[in-house]
């Protein structure tokens, strides 16, 4: 197996690129991969003050890097969820991280800020435990990003998340969700930051090959509450799919990038007002972050 | 296991309507979901000259069997593809059902009429066998019902045919196939009978339980020449989803036609013209069946 650039031993094999690399051509190729993203969907340019959502986890610190390297300057952002040493260790490992480059990381905790942790709110307000997260996550990433005047949010999600959720939305026929699952959601006039994925060409094998390849040292395990999760299922199912023919994921979502999304024309936002509570934007009169927080603290 | 209905020892379970059914139970079952199906979508009335597409396989046999159940007057046409052994068996069987109900089944021989077989036209033209097939098919099925002035063509696809069709067609965001994968498509100007769906309800499972319940004979084995094809390769796949989620392979075929479709509106079509060499309604100087036969005639 020889680098399709250098004829070199190569390291790792994609085969939807039909292509096997050696160490630093993987790299250069990752690189490339994300300017082209960025570039294609015009996400933002120097000028721009980028927040990334960093978790610890292989996709953010991989991104972080990538982004570095592509001589963007991105400041950290990391979330205490409140999930036991799973929260701890990745926080360790977020801070590790921005320490040894010299980069700023942001530290919200759930928990001491607002309360709760992800597995109290999951419990009492009886979702699953990733939405409970993902709202916590969304509200808290959107009120940091407008408090500290950033532009633009990033968030580390990979083809195979993308993948995954789009397939999820399809087989629901969720055309609201449908509408909304882009790359680039633009910013908003009531202080939502515009939000990007500069990581959608890159598969999570990939960003793990990357992360392993650049020495990250990144939390390997899986979130403890996710096991067994839809989104996880639907991405092990495309998984297999991938393997029968390889680049039938990309070809799924960047088909509907291309082909599906303008048959799912962003409907009409309602007028969002403020909530009565934290002031933050929200269709009803408290928003649906200030409703978890009242179910958690109540029970 | 015990029937939904009747509380007698069932005989199959339908997992995705959490009920058992004995036979007798599941067989009404069945025509309901059927007559459901031919309402809903207002498939057509007691008035209409129906031809129903008879393969000699469990759904068209099931289905013609469930039609005359409904009260339907229903004729077949069969078309001899010219694959070997499997279609002289599956005109036997075919035969067979419609003699010992006193059916009309019209024959189409493609070898002998047309002067070429699916196995050679698809060796020719270097289409994937399924493709020259359902190529002819569609073909002689609308001359046949033009010619003997039928109104609607019936033909046997069920939800599996279905679902694995619409995520093919979802997989690669083709616009134009979704606008097109409807229950009904209307009768044209140029001479295309209405197409209906009425099975579309009904599992393969189902129709094969059903087939057997009723003893119908049919062609049980696969046809030899779409060994590995890509809709049976979905098929698996969905199946495979469906074990673990049952009713998720019906939500993504009903989602699609209750949310998903309005998304997808029928293009314009074309203005059609008529076949140089057969008269036939086509977009081209020539049509492709004719296409198709003159390179298999000519190889």
């Amino acid at each position: 197996m020889k680098c399709r650039v250098c004829r070199q031993r190569a390291v790792i094999q994609v085969k939807r690129h039909h292509a096997n690399f050696c160490k630093d051509h993987f790299i250069e190729h990752i690189h490339r991969q994300v300017a082209k993203t960025i570039d294609e969907y015009k996400m933002f340019d120097a000028a721009d003050r980028l927040l990334l959502g960093v978790s610890g986890g292989k996709d953010s610190l991989a991104l972080w890097n990538i982004l570095n390297e592509l001589g963007y300057a991105v400041d950290g952002v990391y979330l205490h969820l409140g999930i036991g040493d799973y929260s701890s260790e990745s926080l360790n490992l977020s801070t590790n991280f921005a320490e040894a480059r010299g980069l700023k990381l942001q530290v919200s905790d759930l928990p001491a800020e607002f309360g709760f942790s992800v597995p109290e709110a999951a419990a009492a307000s009886r979702r699953a435990p990733c939405s409970a997260c993902g709202l916590s996550k969304r509200y808290i990433l959107n009120q940091i990003a407008d408090e500290l005047s950033y532009d633009v949010l990033v968030m580390g999600h990979n083809l195979d998340d993308e993948a995954a959720t789009l397939f999820s939305n399809v087989l629901r026929w969720n055309a609201e969700y449908l509408a909304r699952q882009r790359p680039v959601l633009p910013a908003t006039n009531e202080g939502f930051a515009r939000k990007v994925k500069p990581l959608i060409r890159v598969a999570e094998r990939e960003t793990a090959a990357y992360a392993v390849l650049q020495g990250i040292d990144y939390e390997v395990d899986e979130c403890p509450m996710a096991a067994g999760n839809t989104i996880n299922r639907y991405k092990e199912w495309l998984n297999r799919l991938e393997e029968d023919s390889p680049g039938v994921k990309a070809g799924f979502l960047f088909g509907f990038l291309e082909r599906g999304v303008e048959h799912f024309p962003n409907a009409d936002r309602p007028t969002l007002d403020s909530c009565r509570f934290c002031g933050q934007p929200t269709t009803s009169d408290v928003c649906a972050f200030c409703r978890l927080q009242a179910v958690t603290l109540r029970a």
